[in-house]
């Protein structure tokens, strides 16, 4: 065995898809900070090769996969046929269910993460999840599979994470109720009335986290938010009536759990994901990270509020949706995911972002035990149907 | 076996060490809550005969003790000599080492805790811990004592619960620091220049916390604080280099830890002693309690602060005697027990207190693995000096 080979004795294989996002590169940044315990093996992106091609030649993957044709062809003649590139979604099965892959990072947006997760939980890797839709759509399934095959599965949400640091050593039984912060984003204290004259830009400006666009909007509807309680629902097997949401402008607690003796525990930490990134790789280990720290002498204070459930309709639909059970949550996410990109493509209003979720999820029944087939179907149906109702939205 | 012994099995026995101080009440309360689980086998208290003697008509103790015959004369008349009671430091130790002891409540004020306790300690008792100068004049030897005769240590101070119930699940390794938070005090925005005309009134107005009269006056002076530091020391094995204060005035968080991978947990609650008291007799477990619970949406905010370590002195000098080593604690507590109770007794000022205490550290070479004689002679001998420094004091 020569050195290079002894060096990697005991390394864990680190697959990410969706490396170039927000997620992806932090995710890259902890690697780096602690190469003697990982290697990276396989990175995905969706749409920025340029990126993708830097993070070869500094990463060396065993191989790629990217989502479409085109991009393929481009990223090949950026990397001079040097890498094995994998194409579209079957590409991104293939590369998690890899025997050179313990963990895999899941930090796709949306919907597209649902798949490619399931595909590596059912080939038993450990999953850092950082793909909230994945449980917002498929909760049951996905937490079944999870039990099934015997895997880890850690989310890299600062507030889930949280909530799992808080949890440690302690009895899920115990616990009174889960409190999700959140920063309340960049709409916190406009009055209602104006919400239809939000822009884009506006919109992208969150106080706190700088993200990708997708959850930057989702932060500004407190949809996030909705989706994370969902989120929480399935990875803690609580009841929607103990998840609690109070806003925290400042983002320090990152969230909280109050237990049935009347104490209470909370995760604080500057806001940076590179943290709950290493958690979830490291887990359960605690080394020595190089990030940046709280000061507590700087700090200056925390404000806690309610949210308005009126004026972020979103939050309360995601509830609704809780309420409501079986697919309903899909049917919340692929209206959501519908509206925030027409949004984003300045189609239809802020306003009617919570507008088309509400008139998705009145008209649906929900399907209880759905098949990951009638999942499929019944996110492209609702997407359609929201299509056609954006259309006549402002 | 007839209904009333069938009970009791599996019933905890408690002793409590200073039944009718502010810890000795709020410790009656929580076994009221639970009566099903623990048994008030022995009070003992200083003064309070009348509350004594209330005490022992509702939890029916099988004796008492005093440490004063006259009080014991007092209470034997209340009682009609229904009730056993021992006399002095002797029945103290007598009381604690009984068989139908299982955890001792150790919540004695100042340097009368420490034979007591470790006597309990050494007839195998486990013991929850109010009484913090135990650990500061005599930490060593306690913890030497915990650890040869396999029982548990429990603290109810608020801070060190609150570092107790964020280390759980953790590893001590991976901790950068512990930060103890604090009020800061009645006089925490009061000018150094204007301590010296601090009323004894004023002094026992604390903002957030309602205590007994010596832990009072430490919490306005800072000397609590200090006393905790030393206490935390003791209790989880840290350099004190790793052990930080923060000023809190909400007295929210109840304290933090931070670790090495960035992350900090707190642990929060309303300001009751009755929580970590609970947290202390039922570790590890959080049965549902009845106490008010923190509303973050009334929270409104909390804030953070460095300490004025040239205003508030004495919790630089407890930082000090941690650095001299040895008996430097033992002489901090023992100048500080004196120094508080001639203020009280308005015969000398509050800002002479960490003077006082400041003068006896300065003339004192530490002793080292010093014997429980050798502390309780260096105690007495530093409170004789500082009586005589008081003298000239004012």
């Amino acid at each position: 065995m020569d050195n290079d080979q002894c060096s990697m004795v005991n390394k864990k294989n680190i697959a990410i898809l969706g490396s170039t996002g927000s997620i992806g590169r932090s995710t890259l940044e902890v690697i780096s900070n602690f190469s003697e315990r990982f290697r990276v093996t396989y990175l995905t992106a969706h749409r920025n090769m340029d990126l993708l091609q830097e993070q070869i030649q500094k990463f060396k993957p065993r191989a790629v996969a990217v989502l479409e044709e085109c991009n393929a062809s481009v990223l090949k003649k950026l990397t001079n046929g040097s890498t094995e590139i994998f194409v579209g979604e079957q590409g991104l099965c293939e590369i998690v269910s890899r025997d050179d892959v313990d963990i895999v990072v899941s930090s796709l947006v949306g919907f597209a993460g649902l798949k490619p997760t399931l595909q590596a939980i059912e080939a038993g890797k450990d999953i850092a999840l950082a793909n909230k839709e994945t449980l917002v759509v498929a909760g049951e399934i996905i937490m079944n599979a999870v039990k099934k095959h015997g895997v880890r599965l850690l989310p890299v949400d600062s507030e889930h994470s949280a909530i799992l640091q808080c949890l440690r050593g302690e009895e899920i039984n115990n616990v009174e109720r889960l409190i999700l912060t959140a920063s309340g984003g960049p709409f916190r204290n406009l009055p209602k009335e104006k919400f239809s004259n939000i822009t884009v830009k506006q919109a992208l400006n969150h106080p706190t986290w700088k993200m990708g666009n997708k959850i930057t909007i989702d932060s500004a509807t407190l949809m996030n938010k909705g989706l994370e309680v969902i989120e929480a629902f399935w990875l803690f097997g609580l009841p929607r009536e103990q998840i609690h949401v109070v806003i925290h402008p400042q983002s320090i607690i990152h969230s909280m759990v109050e237990f049935k003796d009347g104490s209470t525990k909370a995760q604080l930490g500057i806001p940076d994901m590179k943290l709950p990134i290493q958690y979830a790789l490291m887990y359960p280990e605690r080394p020595l990270a190089p990030y940046k720290r709280l000061d507590f002498s700087t700090l200056q204070q925390m404000t806690f509020t309610e949210p308005d459930y009126d004026k972020f309709a979103c939050l309360a639909l995601a509830f609704r949706s809780l309420e409501m059970g079986g697919t309903a949550t899909t049917v919340l996410n692929a209206a959501n995911e519908v509206a925030v990109e027409n949004f984003l493509k300045e189609e239809i209003s802020f306003a009617s972002i919570p507008r088309l979720v509400e008139e998705a999820l009145e008209t649906h029944t929900p399907k209880h035990n759905a098949t990951i087939e009638e999942i499929v179907r019944i996110d492209a149906e609702t997407r359609q149907r929201v299509q056609q109702l954006s259309a006549t939205t402002q």
